[in-house]
């Protein structure tokens, strides 16, 4: 009898491993809190480095998904048991079975109201990268409330990431990149505008981000070192901006039409209740610890209980790609090691 | 009858093909240009974030190959050609038939000496950060050549990284928090010693990288942002560098004992040959070109030619063991669907 494999999360980690799992022969039950599956990507507009569209990218994967994939959409999975040496998943009211377990459960957006003193949900101009990114898919370009084009945008990066005030200590690894993405974006939509990027450190380490920065800089992205120390609402919904410009040590007020919070890769709060029923502590960041971080990247201390992408910390598409794949070969080898 | 996959480079992306790949039930030869497995990693002391031996991973990786993997030390592949549908791997004057490639073949650290004003091969105290790994090994803390403990250490990052003057324009992504991991060895090594890094972006993004950050500053290691300009040698070997302090806009001349190089990932020269046999072009940076950064990370543009590991980009080991876990099942799937 075929073996079952729970996956919980349809995000691009949920539907790699979803994908490689039934080419190896498994039953798949992939299960996916929202109504469609993709996950945050697939409420992206374009993606980092190439600016393809992401819908490229998650219509690949879910074309991919065959029949042996059992898809349940707006399922939350409230419990997980052990029985029998098998589990029970719980979701909707509904138990199914599993012999393996793979969260791919991925991460929430930092909520950004966390930092106060940056106004955000106080002031109309004041917003997401995230949202910025659905003004693209919407109006290929970002709009002030009043709806005129933005002729001055400040992106602002870490914001919940490397901030002990926010109990998030870590680097979310993908918005220093992500910012200088949406940056090019902007001067490409609105030519005339002006651009700013706040950025503590610049990291741009993956493939292709130096080309972007260098882009960027091309096309008059500004880059100031500095963190952002609070925002004010002016007249017509412009917003002052006091920061501190690192480089010159010197405060620096600015006001702009619109400012973008490039905010971080938080934990997932409905990951936290699923590690505890299997008995998985969280590392220090509230992610999942795996059980070794150089050699058994998606084992997690449980026993038949993997891991695969955000939900183990801030990822890129590839390397949740990449984790997918090691997380079924090891589902592979636990379900006929038995 | 078992087919046959050529991976070419014993590294960590090499070792791990390979366990998966004989796991999947191929037979695979292993062609490896050193006399010892393991890379460059297999070289190193200890491992960043968690400081871990090197050899313990090595070791886990080796101790897990099986009888079905044949391994070639002391191996240079001069030729793949193809021949009826599979390929012909020349190495050491002998050819062996293998029905498909993985290319690990891993990077070059940036040779030193090309950064002339830095004085590498010319000042004595002037080292790499892999010379330093060599010196943990070999006795637990950093030596000068007459002996001494040094009593200040300055650490350069981005010795061929983010330079268009050496043709590297790109990140070498592991170099800071390789620093910093060795900027802390040597305070624990000699708690006297002054430690400082020169850096131009803090690039700590990975799980545990900026709490290794938070330990060195706790610890004492002093962080100026700023780029190295030249060294000069002074009396008793010491040496004097000359940097402009970005942040304070000031030139900035230090005396110490030792310099170490934070020498970046280039693309290996031997690779550049193999790729011509295979019809494949490098990417931007020189390294191998892979067909789909998001979705096929380890896909060539040449049919049966996979790829993983550091001659893709710079890579942790991390990245490595998940890419390789890739390309195993996309060989898996392209030698299952012939």
């Amino acid at each position: 009898m075929s073996k079952t494999v729970a996956i919980i999360g349809g995000g691009i980690a949920g539907l790699e491993t979803s994908i490689q799992l039934e080419k190896l022969g498994y039953d798949v039950t992939l299960y996916e809190k929202d109504k469609a599956l993709g996950g945050h990507a697939g409420k992206w507009d374009r993606l980092f480095p190439n600016r393809r569209h992401a819908t490229e990218v998650i219509d690949s994967l879910t074309s991919r998904i065959k029949d042996k994939v059992q898809i349940n959409l707006a399922a939350t999975v409230n419990q997980i048991k052990r029985e029998n040496g098998s589990f029970l998943v719980e979701a909707n009211g509904k138990s199914q079975k599993a012999d393996a377990i793979v969260l791919t459960t991925g991460f929430e957006l930092f909520p950004a109201n966390k930092k106060e003193e940056y106004g955000y949900g106080i002031f109309e101009n004041v917003i997401t990268s995230a949202e910025l990114e659905s003004m693209f898919s919407s109006n290929g370009k970002p709009l002030m409330t009043n709806g005129n084009n933005p002729a001055k945008v400040a992106f602002i990066h870490c914001v919940g990431s490397r901030d002990e005030k926010v109990n998030r200590p870590y680097c979310s690894k993908v918005c220093c990149v992500t910012a200088v993405k949406q940056a090019i974006e902007v001067k490409e939509a609105i030519p005339t505008s002006d651009v700013y990027c706040f950025y503590m450190d610049l990291r741009m380490f993956g493939p292709g981000y130096e080309d972007l920065y260098k882009e960027a800089q091309v096309k008059g992205v500004n880059f100031i070192r500095g963190r952002l120390s609070e925002t004010s609402e002016m007249e017509g919904g412009r917003v002052l901006i006091k920061a501190e410009d690192t480089l010159s040590s010197k405060p620096l007020k600015m006001t702009v039409d619109m400012v973008v919070l490039m905010v971080g890769m938080s934990p997932l709060p409905s990951t936290e209740k699923l590690l505890k029923d299997l008995e998985i502590t969280p590392n220090n960041d509230g992610f999942v610890q795996v059980k070794d971080y150089h050699l058994e990247p998606t084992h997690t201390e449980a026993d038949g209980v993997f891991v695969a992408g955000a939900c183990t910390g801030p990822n890129n598409i590839t390397d949740s790609v990449n984790a997918a794949h090691t997380a079924a070969l090891e589902v592979h080898k636990y379900l006929t090691s038995e």
